[in-house]
């Protein structure tokens, strides 16, 4: 069944979509200096500490700035009712990044969480820029691959855990989040049908989701930018982190 | 059974809280013409059209900067979920102000909903800035009144209804309202006793709830003023009311 | 000569605004219990005290909603130079309430500035709702009236002046600050006439104007309440101002 | 003389700042494309007309975020009045890019300016996000290396002038904007020098400068590519360039 929606193709639509996030996957993927270590099995606790206290950082964020897409659109029940709906659904799940860290033994009593990244808070302020300016459809690019991005991070997850000989219990981030998230994944697919009912809407959604996630994959690059300090022992933000593993 | 928070006796705290809302409910239904209006069985379409729209204007906020203490507050999850979620149920409510109009023969192809009166608007904007501005709890002193203020309208609801002779199905906004705020204003009780944990929070909260009541008050007052300059022909914003009105 | 502008005859328009003001100060003149206490010779440093510093507290924010009006109406390079322009010699008057009352005695070791009247703070969040939502000419109906009200307000000064035995340099915030704002006032109507081009605008710009003195008269009502509580021994807010004056 | 700020020795610290500024530009100039184009002479109105385009709008938000740094921090009136006089005449500056591709032929009457570039829309959110969140001295840091960045572009700027055979009325953005900023660069040494008074105020205006500078280079490239679409026939936003020049 092929739905059309103000002469857009829909089904074409996603698959362009579809095809556009993949692409810029691959560049990451390719690219990435943190994949690559993931992939080369030398990943380790301090890169991913770095990694997850910079993900806590844009996490805790993402209910805010999608409630300020409701409250700008407050035209439109239907969307401002599904922004509300995800802000609740998004609330606090920056504290399982941290949860994940301090089961594998980081002290919490022992550091406070460092100012975010240059590229972490890039990626933060755009997130609100376009929450509150533009069409407010835009947020919808970054939900639509965000929640659907499983596919691509799933083995690295698998990696990670094997790596770091973690269970499942110390993933809660990476595997709790991603069954919630496979409701939303259908629910965003669901309400960008109902509202992005002409190009623009879709072109506005779709340039989000790709600079969205450009901004993540320059997030990875800070990452690992930042742990060849720490390597070096010239870290300012994340010192801390040789002294604030419990022995174990 | 006496639940003490902080030292705070919540009982009495409610008690007292529940006093000062009552006394300005009291100054509000003894001074207001508007509400002598309704009792007298003077009322009429014309000035339950005004009533209404300028109800349809603030409630056409309230989910909004609901939503707005949410991202303020993002530090205590409890109190943003609930602040999302009571945003999410808020959504779209001022259309039932809109649909009861609409009900009794108010033609929606003959006019454009005027400007809020002065009144109105400075309700909107008080609101907007406790929601964003210092204690975070406040807002709640503004859902705990209203939220429960049905004991206070019922009679005058009743009275409307018997006066403009309409079925429950036309008085939405107040009816079917007032059953889903049943909940709302346990919750309210409820999130009141698990975030307003020291007598400043209560201060702050029941200082929101007493201005936002007045700020009401002022509202019916600021109805009452322009349906007087509508029937002398003077008002400007409801002048288009004599002719929206369907000949029944 | 009479300018027009967009068929409006602005000395009419002009004439028009300042009599709806003129009225409007009338019944804040006839009905205030506080001015009725300068009037009478019964106004002293207590009263004088609680009325300045809530003028502190709102006059602090008067540049900062001033450029955000500059913000949100970057099209307009001309309202929006005067918008920055006027933020910058707005910056920091509110300093002049406070010098003022330290002049007479109060000692500032002795106390915290309390939190803001809830009808201080309801002007306050009514002039951010105007600068930032709806037609950003409205600010000008602010500065018109407050640019130029030493008119009513001059004789009071000169009333409180003898009755505290004041001099000049005690009251730089009525004096000097009259003197600055004798520019202003000619400043803000040239202003109006460059860009109040249409009735929408001065509709709006004029109730503005009205809001926000009535507003002001609310204010005004409620540090007459709150003094009355202070005199009772029941001012939670003032109480330490019966500490805090050193003898003299 | 070596002023001594709260133990900061600040030429250390200003020569170290230009040190690392320095060395981004110096990163820019070496890998950016568009620059390259520039130095080799391979520079063309098409290119020009994309890059100011862009230019026009970052520049035209310059003001507003500056405004809101005084906006956001509005107890230091020193700084206050600082970005508030500096939002004054920062405002109107994008028309001076708009002017010069009018000057070159570009017909007004022919296009829209078309919404930014992702690159354009990034640092436009980080300015503001960075404005209004955090240190609100960060926001000197833009200024520190915008306002003396004329030693690295004006090298650029006369080559474009030779290779389009400009003559400087037609480069006002460049040319008469640079010594308005040679005033600017100066004050906004001083206010550091006033106001970054410990090592944190330094650091974050420093990392904001770093930052703000890299996301410039970005967008260059992002033109770059824009450009490299529009030879080929495939950009949507800049297509409209093919015929919206006059012939001459």
């Amino acid at each position: 069944m092929i739905a059309t929606i103000s002469n857009i193709d829909t089904n074409i639509a996603f698959a362009e979509l579809d095809q556009r996030i993949s692409k810029i996957w691959e560049e990451i993927l390719d690219s990435s200096e943190l994949i690559q270590t993931i992939i080369n099995g030398k990943f380790n606790k301090y890169l991913y500490a770095i990694y997850m206290l910079e993900t806590y950082h844009y996490t805790s964020h993402n209910a805010a700035n999608q409630a300020l897409v409701g409250i700008k659109n407050y035209q439109n029940s239907i969307y401002t009712k599904f922004c509300f709906r995800h802000a609740y659904d998004e609330t606090g799940h920056e504290k399982m990044a941290l949860h994940d860290l301090l089961s594998i033994g980081l002290d919490e009593s022992k550091f406070l969480i460092p100012e975010p990244l240059p590229e972490t808070e890039t990626l933060i302020a755009y997130l609100y820029w376009i929450s509150f300016n533009g069409n407010p459809l835009r947020r919808l690019g970054y939900s639509y691959w965000a929640e659907s991005s499983y596919e691509y991070i799933n083995p690295l997850v698998d990696k990670i855990k094997n790596t770091l000989n973690l269970n499942a219990n110390q993933m809660t981030f990476f595997i709790a989040h991603s069954d919630i998230d496979e409701n939303h994944a259908e629910e965003v697919k669901s309400i960008i049908l109902r509202t992005c009912i002409n190009p623009d809407d879709w072109k506005n959604m779709a340039t989000t989701a790709e600079t969205s996630l450009r901004l993540t994959g320059c997030l990875l690059d800070g990452v690992y930018r930042e742990y060849q300090l720490f390597i070096k022992g010239e870290s300012e933000r994340y010192g801390f982190l040789n002294e604030s593993f419990c022995v174990s």
